[in-house]
């Protein structure tokens, strides 16, 4: 029979088992942070109705969307009825709105699950990735505290997550939107579009975004343009760039909310823990999306700015408005691990770790097997992961077993050893050897891995 | 603007909060057990490339498949070249044709991702649902002491589920084929239809199953129809199981391995630890599928045999011929553990558990909100998952709040109590509330929650 060259599908991240294990323990410390800051799991589908799933947007994401459909509706040409989701925000919102009965308010979500676009596939882009993301939302209403805790969380995962040092960066679009309209910048959209641009301000030299504020669709003025970047270029730390807002003499009402709110957020910001040294208002922050309304965030790893944010959100004013009459603010953040995870690796920071299984109980004599089974239960009931090998082998390939896959120790025992009541365990990363008392295995095995 | 009505899509499950964890909890002990007996685990993407997925069965699989394809590919006319996995068992050989030279074989891995199947939506069938499977993959060979490490997963795995009293039950299909030889049965057609017959012998009266034997498709005579379940239908102890076998005087080579691997693994099965209260040789379970060569799983709760099987699996003789010229056999078990659940919530077993936060800090008094996120900030330094009421409302509120949440203890600081140094903590169970001094608090916490 002919064979049927196996390949992982373009686009998704597939890893070997010890590369899974250090995937793994990033989401489990990840979900372990959001718990421990009182967020609660939701699980939704991977599909979603296609009519719910779109009914906001069409345009650029639509074309990003991947369609389900079965066998027999194909046959019969039906229109896909079922649709992956690509972000976990839509299905978030129809979450809320078709439980909003059940559901206690503020209602404190996590969320860890894959997330599908129909990307061209190509280096570091993704067609299947996680996204961790957390939301607060409020009913009818939601204080200003709770854009605090978003960075406190995203300080205690990234603590955490121990990928080097990092800096979250903090803004509030109500400033930004109030001081445009101070200079007379009123249309809607043209905000929009300055905001996208002025977003480019860590990326793009100052003239260039000078340029591009004077271009097409725009259209300010050199001097306008000039006045927007020196109100939003400003940097320094927050009690400063407070006063620098302060002292701009915006009378706008939206300023105001906005100047307001930063100011909340940085006095809660201290009591919530979260050091100076690890966060900064950045008031070239507006995110792309016209969704967020308030506070915006992003993060970076410092030593690897080119990786862009790798944990963003910002406060909403509406979660569910497609699908429920009640008004639900909101904020979150989300942490897009795929991306994260493979931006880490090239840049040598994701090794294989230790493996799961914490122990191999060799197969030194067939003869002995019934021991191997009783010592694996035993190291089992003690609460270690144990292997144990069932397959004949010689030793010195079972040690290259362990070896590969990552096993800290081995536990041997041979017929003198059984004799004497004792058990060798070897220490396949420092190499050294232990006789212990067979009696005393489970708990010196426990010492040792702690 | 018009409201769409939000819909959870059908035929999948979603969960509400309390629920949620009550699941996340089921899933996190079966992964622990996996991890205990040393399976590593690995992830694969939702879909592969549909030639590789369906390069094997058509026919009655493909039906239910469910494609995948972008819009821009649907408005092209193309044919959908991606598809939803609809088990983990074809991932799992494309995984380790793929990646055998940097496997360690045997290779032990656990997977615990969904599935889909495009079913007809109805009670109890899932379009997507879980699947927590494990699978030891040996290179040309794997010993039989692997058929006996099985049961004992099984078996600690649904101890530590704690749903109720359970029994594995678990036969060899070679025992079986030979038995059908010595009778003369000897097309393979008929036979795999006989197999799928006997199958039946738990759920249907003896009479029916003799009828069905000898129906159209097969037609045993009266007198083999009823010999071949003389022999299967035979209960026992497993020593007189294996004694009835013996018995037999069944002189074909295939039975007498199949009885010499059933002899190894009940001997083997002593060893490993599983109390004989928990398992039966059980020679009419035959496993509908024809891709189990040797011994067959199947595991029922004693208290709910109308579930059918919970846990299931058996032996291969080679995972990925489709894939890899490497014989590659194996044995493995899986739990579909979405169906298991929805089984055990109509059976009432399930409930809402405690909620995975272990304290929430009230808001008494606005003006301490600095004291309460110092609060938030200890507790969770100290392990415990806190939620800090950033929300001004009415203490009863609050309450009622964490009572609906599950959320077991509730911290009250008021201006007196600040003044005093203490805090009160509220058990939401009990109803008992103690003032402890400010600085017990966490240590005090720390031991009421475990």
């Amino acid at each position: 029979m002919s064979v049927i060259t196996p390949r992982t599908p373009p686009g998704t991240m597939e890893l070997l088992p010890r590369r899974q294990i250090a995937f793994q323990r990033m989401l489990d410390t990840i979900r372990r942070g959001y718990e421990r800051f009182g967020f609660l799991p939701i699980e939704t589908p991977a599909f979603e109705v296609a009519d719910v799933l779109l009914s906001k947007s069409g345009g650029e994401t639509e074309k990003q969307v991947y369609f389900v459909q079965s066998t027999g509706g194909i046959e019969q040409g039906h229109k896909p009825d079922l649709a992956l989701r690509f972000d976990l925000t839509v299905p978030l919102a129809r979450y809320v709105a078709e439980h909003e009965r059940d559901l206690a308010f503020p209602f404190r979500r996590y969320q860890i699950q894959r997330v599908y676009r129909g990307e061209r596939a190509q280096k570091g882009r993704y067609r299947e990735f996680y996204q961790c993301d957390i939301d607060v939302i409020g009913k009818d209403t939601l204080p200003v505290a709770y854009d605090a805790e978003m960075p406190a969380v995203i300080y205690h995962v990234f603590t955490e997550l121990a990928v080097g040092p990092f800096q979250i960066n903090f803004n509030n679009r109500k400033i930004l939107l109030g001081l445009f309209a101070s200079l007379g910048i009123a249309d809607p959209d043209v905000r929009a579009l300055v905001l996208r641009q002025v977003d480019k301000l860590d990326k793009l030299p100052r003239e260039k975004v000078v340029d591009l504020l004077m271009g097409e669709g725009i259209g300010l003025s050199t001097d306008t343009a000039s006045r927007v970047l020196d109100m939003i270029g400003f940097a320094g730390p927050a009690a400063q760039t407070l006063a620098h807002l302060r002292g701009l003499g915006v009378q706008d009402p939206t300023f105001a909310e906005g100047l307001a709110e930063l100011t909340e957020v940085v006095a809660a910001l201290k009591a919530f823990g979260v050091p100076e040294t690890h966060w900064r208002v950045n008031l070239a922050i507006a995110r792309g999306l016209d969704y967020y309304t308030g506070t915006v965030y992003e993060t970076f790893l410092t030593d690897h700015p080119g990786m862009g944010s790798v944990c963003s959100g910002g406060r909403y004013e509406n979660l569910a408005g497609l699908y429920s009459k009640s008004r639900l603010p909101g904020v979150g953040i989300s942490i897009g691990l795929t991306r994260l995870f493979y931006a880490l690796e090239q840049a040598g920071i994701v090794q294989d770790g230790p493996s799961t299984v914490q122990a191999l109980v060799t197969q030194f004599d067939p003869a002995l097997m019934a021991d191997y089974l009783a010592i694996g239960a035993e190291l089992r009931a003690a609460g270690i992961n144990t292997e144990i090998q069932l397959e004949p082998a010689k030793p010195k390939k079972q040690f290259a077993y362990a070896d590969k896959a990552g096993i800290r120790f081995a536990v041997i025992m041979g017929p003198d050893e059984k004799a004497a009541g004792t058990v060798t365990v070897k220490d396949m990363v420092g190499g050294e050897q232990h006789s212990v008392p067979r009696s005393e295995l489970a708990a010196r095995l426990q010492a040792l891995v702690g």
